[in-house]
């Protein structure tokens, strides 16, 4: 039996005249694209070309919804009730619908952004609403979750299809949460390393912590990260340790969490 | 052979904490909502309700596009690129159709809004970018298009779904164009005289001008406004009025222009 | 020696086409005038007619700077960094003093709205943020806090001028912070009641709580709602019972606290 | 008699995590800079770093209005009514003086942005407009015009202090206007050349048309761009050009055009 896993980067993050990321590289080595929906990056049209060239690449497209707050980048938290919430994901998501479908291409995932990802990581009520809200438009939806987050705990409630992730260029505590930025070692910038501990993850069906403890959990897509210099060598680094030992690169397939 | 038209006004014009309109009355009024999409007016938490009692009260449902311009209302005239001004009506199109369907009901048609739609009943290049950016998202969507205007002509040539709007309370020029608002008599304010000329021009299938020409023209839809405070008042009047005579009020069939 | 008072309101909250409250009613019962510096709420057209009419009303003006959420009327929190939220103050606060100044008026005084007010009254580092970057715009600025609030403590470090402010509609705890909203009695409806307890208030020179507690604070202003529907009601009744006996109502002083 | 010119360039244009253009080292060859002011690009961050670094180099700092679209970074026209142009321009340029005051610097001169700045110089009612709302909340200020259009236009009207301006790298038509983009040689990418071509016009005290006609202009500042590639060589070349032949590089004077 051939291991397999996917990787996925955020795209589509410019907006009007300003350029970020670099989507044509990335693209040529994730699985899996997570474009940004109009609310904390991208706009009407940089939707469009982004779907188009992750069609191409034959990589699979998601919408990144996040909060309305395009000066902060998503990245400030927001106290939103939650039906507010579940409806801004639906907006955002039948954006991102209408877009795929006039080049041709499906949203096929949902990954949430930023702050309200974090927010949700820690919070199930939220999740779900956010979730739920996006099932609501498409029951066929992959929501993909950080491993082992309350992220993950509302998709095994809601016995929808999934995917979770781990972070290629980010170390663990103890708890499956992430180091904090602010202590050393909390961000890998070195790709090879990034490479090794992926390969040595995947393998174990494991997050592993800094102290070296495992905590096993189901991973299904690597998150890279594509706005740092170093984004696109660790990028290619974590494929190319993979693939050469024998793990195969794909789209997840969104197996859902079952009921025992 | 039973007449049949369309009333159509636009709602869910709110936005966050600001009301606008009397959408609930007007909703018993007419047969077709043009509902706000984010841009120039409504948010993602307007859209549900309004679209939730237009589909209760079997009321089609359009999404009613404008200029991402919320302080002018879309009133404000803006030189966009036609690829950015399709991408704008993809976009929000696609939200409109993710809320719909998270209330179980349908985008069935789609109007443009203000100095959008204003452009382009002057600019048939402009109304075919936004008809076929709209198409490509929904093939089977009908376009409500203001009737004698080069909106009309795009739809004509784009052999699409369609319906055919004139106004209730505007009067009309010899070459079909609306009467400028500065002019005496250019908004019809009394709701009888607003019915007794929608009944004239109905069963004369015409477009009747202020020095009393008839431009023949196809009628599907007649456009109620609701934000002003006789809006309900000339709602009603037409309707009874058309209805007294014999015309059936309904969701127009929204059939295509053919080729000869 | 006479006792005087100053009451406030929140105005200028109207946004593009959408009208919300009644200004002009409001301005001829307070002293004191909020306005809305376009983040929220307000605009660039809305700020010069509010603050001209206040000014003809002989009304003190304030710039009301809050979250940049027009969606949510500022009332979501935002977890925004300090620098960036001194930076959010200064431009709002420099956009009101050019609007008033080109009505030949000036901003008086500084009140902090919404989301962004509730959390400068729990966390004085925010307080501070918020206060230092206006007093870096203007150093007579008087800002307006909520009294027995971090605010207020924010104000008394910084030895800045200042004006304390209870509500005319809300009841207070023991602790000085206000009931919350979802227990019974939290609002206060009756005009004749705020009346009366704000006379209580003003004479005590003390919150009064629910329990009948008094906890001496000074008291600048009073703050008077301006959204709801008894809101001028209320208003007139606070302004008439306060005059009826004797106090004052005048614009504060703004007499900074002095180190002891 | 020592000729003297002043140097501009637009700046300020990053908006949140997105950066644009090469302040820095622009601003160790220009003597005037425009700082964006939030509606089509810079934002409450970037302003206050611009100004505080501009101030340092001893360049003049300018507020740099324009509409307030984002999305199409000002470049779209919009049909605002003149009066809420107006306050718009209020709006921006006092955000601009609070933010300039808390660095400790000074807004010394106005230039419109983009699309506002192409309509002005096309409608001296519209740069009347606009001129007239920013002299309102500062007489002194120095206003940025583009030579011989309707902006100079209206500066001569008003007998306001000005500054007339000449572009470095666009060829001019034989009626002043400059060459359309669209033409061969509307864009002057030789650093040498528009090195060259700019010590002419300085010394010459006119446009010079490519077609080799003079018009005689007050030539009070050029503008340079930073935007391209190339931007900050051509910014150099012109600058070292004319500092080679004896013309001092400094801030314009702002002298009013009087009356005669």
């Amino acid at each position: 039996m051939t291991l397999s896993v996917d990787l996925n980067a955020d795209m589509g993050e410019s907006f009007g005249p300003w350029v970020m990321g670099n989507d044509a590289a990335l693209l040529e080595v994730v699985s899996s694209a997570n474009v940004a929906c109009g609310m904390h990056a991208g706009d009407w049209d940089t939707m469009g070309p982004t779907m188009s060239l992750a069609a191409k690449n034959n990589v699979g497209i998601g919408a990144h919804p996040g909060f309305p707050d395009l000066q902060g980048f998503g990245r400030n938290r927001m106290t939103m009730p939650l039906d507010s919430l579940a409806n801004l994901v639906r907006y955002q998501l039948g954006a991102a619908q209408a877009i795929a479908r006039s080049v041709g291409a499906k949203v096929r995932h949902l990954k949430l952004h930023g702050a309200l990802a974090n927010m949700a990581s820690e919070d199930k009520d939220m999740a779900l609403a956010c979730y739920r809200a996006a099932l609501d438009v498409d029951p066929d939806l992959i929501i993909m979750v950080l491993a082992g987050t309350q992220q993950n705990a509302a998709v095994e409630e809601l016995q929808c299809r999934a995917a979770c992730e781990i972070f290629a260029d980010r170390a663990y505590n103890d708890d499956a949460t992430l180091v904090d930025r602010s202590q050393p070692g909390a961000v890998i910038h070195d790709p090879d390393r990034a490479g090794q501990r992926m390969l040595e993850m995947v393998k174990a069906g494991a997050i592993i912590t800094e102290s070296g403890k495992h905590i096993p959990t189901r991973i299904d897509t690597i998150c890279l990260h594509g706005d740092t210099p170093t984004a696109v060598k660790i990028a290619q680094s974590v494929r190319g340790n993979l693939e050469a030992n024998g793990i195969k690169i794909g789209q997840f397939a969104g197996h859902p969490f079952t009921a025992d």
